[in-house]
């Protein structure tokens, strides 16, 4: 049986990276581990790593963007969260049969390899999931 | 100096908890660990512990409280994200210092007698953020 075992990370969407950072590092005290620009998403990411699980700001830096358009429709805010699987092929069947509404049907994978898929907010009380294979 | 250790729960807000178990627990096969009434928040809470941080879906019983207006306005979904730090006292001078708008001024008591306070989502980029001693 497919399982899942934690959160990987929780996404928040902001529209001013150094206002936010200004909270989440400055503030609270967060470690910055790393300020990314991700040109194939059209955002630059900001990387907090906790122990076990990671808070992650993402700002568009583009207004054509999947991202740009949540944050024009819904403000800043939570974004998503990221679960980790040990199996993401069996849990994409075991989801299938559930009936389960997927953004993508298949696995997709990131620049450093993980593959991931995401699945509707429809199916889940309201919340976009992603699962990440690790 | 107080620092933050790591993510707690992320708390989803909920309007029907048995479809949404349907799809925390029963696709995506979370451990629902317990299923509680917890009257002083007008709530049904469902806790579904991973390693390291739990998802915790609620739900409103009462159309007065906080949660009610928060879904009713909002509609269900991500709801806040709880941290944990080593000194909330300490923190709490660190976030004034800052000003940093917080939700309760001092740090209140749950049930099971642990200290939190709230942060305005307005000064953390759209984000309702908890902060527990633990």
């Amino acid at each position: 049986m497919p399982s899942i075992k934690a959160i990987n990370h929780v996404a928040v969407v902001v529209d001013d990276m150094e206002k936010s950072l200004t909270f989440w590092r400055d503030a609270l005290g967060l470690d910055l581990h790393e300020l990314r620009d991700v040109p194939a998403e059209k955002s630059q990411v900001a990387f907090l790593p906790l122990a076990g699980a990671e808070v992650e700001l993402v700002m568009p830096t583009s207004d054509d963007s999947g991202i740009a358009k949540y944050l024009a429709k819904r403000g800043p805010g939570m974004h998503h969260i990221c679960l980790e699987v040990d199996d993401i092929v069996g849990m994409l069947a075991q989801l299938r049969s559930k009936n389960i509404r997927l953004i993508n049907e298949e696995p997709r994978t990131t620049a450093d390899g993980k593959q991931y898929i995401f699945i509707h907010p429809e199916s889940t009380g309201g919340v976009l999931v992603e699962l990440y294979q690790v």
